[in-house]
């Protein structure tokens, strides 16, 4: 596997760097930014995060407006952010070209329907590809967790609860908590995943918060004044699971937050801390 | 003079608004963002920093990019940021729409050639009637520096210096030192001021620094890495100019760092410690 570097920018001592592939399981050319602080080398490997973005997003929004870097260089940690959806001329889009569904909205699910099912794969990319690419690429250790916002909290939660000795911790911004009953979360597993709603559970994070296993360490923090908070979030969901399932979920409302990256930055230093102390255990 | 709200964020505690409102020295309707600090009320009116932005930029990419606010919340400073230039349909542009004139591209300089100057006064704007409606509609106090970045960088540095008591310190990101003996300064003062050059000189901060004058604190960052170092930003000018008045310059040269917001995010807490330092005194 190999990766070609787009650019590079030299940041709190650290490096970004920009690559795309070819990969295998997406089957396209993938983007994605990668942030190695400066203590990483082959004879100091680093924990790694990997940072799922939401809706509308590409590898780059995260790296530009979180504010993340300055606390990944103090703490050691490297980044690294794909972009949300599979991309190309001959990947297929929303008919409509909706920001909600098809480019940049590809939901972290491996669709199973036409025409979506030969380039929508972006759970696999995730969860086997990415990690391989980056290992082979970059001084990174075993210890990796998984964060992100909006449908990216909801692929982090996904991922992680059905890989719980993957990812020693998840944490999330803002998450899409119960897609099976929401109208972003209907309208892509619909066309990704088809009508039975059976298909569907395996993506949504209330639903997969109550099977058995590890309870790895969960952080969320969502905005009291979240525009998309009743309709589209539904953290209460996520929540009563939990407290169903005795799952020690540190969930965090903050009063008068909406849902844009001044949120995240807000709280993301607590977010790193919080998977930086995971990392050591 | 009234102020428009278009919206408002959280965050880190304070509160990020963006506003419009019509502007009389530049003659169209003008947008700037200010940041105030949650300690700012009428009872404590807080210090103010004006950041000017470079070439193509509005209100918004310091604001979302530069990881000023979580410092500004910690030391209780307000940050405005304006827009580049006047910008609506009836202000002229560049005839080939380059970046670097015209719309995000008003250099800071008040313009005094047709079709320029009915629109193009930034530096009037910036050093008069910004600041009375920032006074006016927030508790502000009347302490100020300014910032900011290449063309932000030389704006800052220019208004400094022609202003000394008006700003407590002045501090700048890969300035463009002087602008007219380079290709970008050559292009925009030709136009804006007309083609006497004697006419450029109130604009160009390496031919200030020796005027007389009090010695307002001065720090300047620059990237060792910046494609644009040589031939546009000129550093070596400035310098020259400040070793031959003996001008306390704080001149920082930072290898392997680029032109972007990743160099400013790495070092822009060093300049609010820096102008919050001077506030006190």
């Amino acid at each position: 596997m190999t990766i070609t570097t787009i650019n590079q920018h030299k940041v709190f001592g650290g490096n970004l760097t920009q690559c795309n592939h070819q990969s295998n399981t997406v089957n396209c050319t993938m983007r994605f930014s990668v942030f190695m602080p400066s203590s990483a080398s082959k004879e100091n490997p680093v924990p790694v995060l990997y940072w799922l973005s939401g809706l509308t997003c590409t590898d780059e929004n995260f790296m530009q407006k979180a504010g993340a870097l300055r606390v990944a260089e103090q703490l050691g940690i490297a980044i690294v952010a794909p972009d949300t959806s599979p991309r190309g001329t001959d990947v297929p889009d929303d008919s409509n070209q909706a920001y909600d569904f098809g480019l940049g909205a590809g939901f972290y699910v491996n669709a199973s329907q036409a025409p979506w099912q030969q380039h929508y794969q972006m759970y696999d990319y995730i969860r086997y590809e990415l990690p391989q690419l980056i290992t082979q690429h970059f001084p990174v250790s075993a210890q990796r967790a998984i964060s992100g916002h909006s449908m990216g909290g909801h692929g982090a939660l996904v991922l992680a609860l059905r890989n719980r000795d993957f990812y020693s911790s998840v944490s999330a911004f803002s998450p899409i908590c119960h897609p099976v009953n929401c109208p972003w979360g209907e309208k892509a597993f619909s066309h990704y995943l088809g009508d039975n709603k059976d298909d569907w559970q395996q993506y949504d994070a209330s639903i997969l918060i109550s099977k058995t296993g590890r309870q790895l360490p969960m952080l969320v923090h969502q905005g009291g004044g979240d525009e998309f908070l009743e309709q589209q979030l539904q953290p209460q969901a996520l929540l009563d699971a939990a407290k169903r399932k005795h799952y020690p979920l540190e969930f965090n409302m903050m009063d008068g937050y909406d849902h844009s990256y001044y949120f995240i930055s807000s709280f993301i230093e607590q977010h790193l801390q919080f998977h930086a102390q995971h990392f050591k255990r």
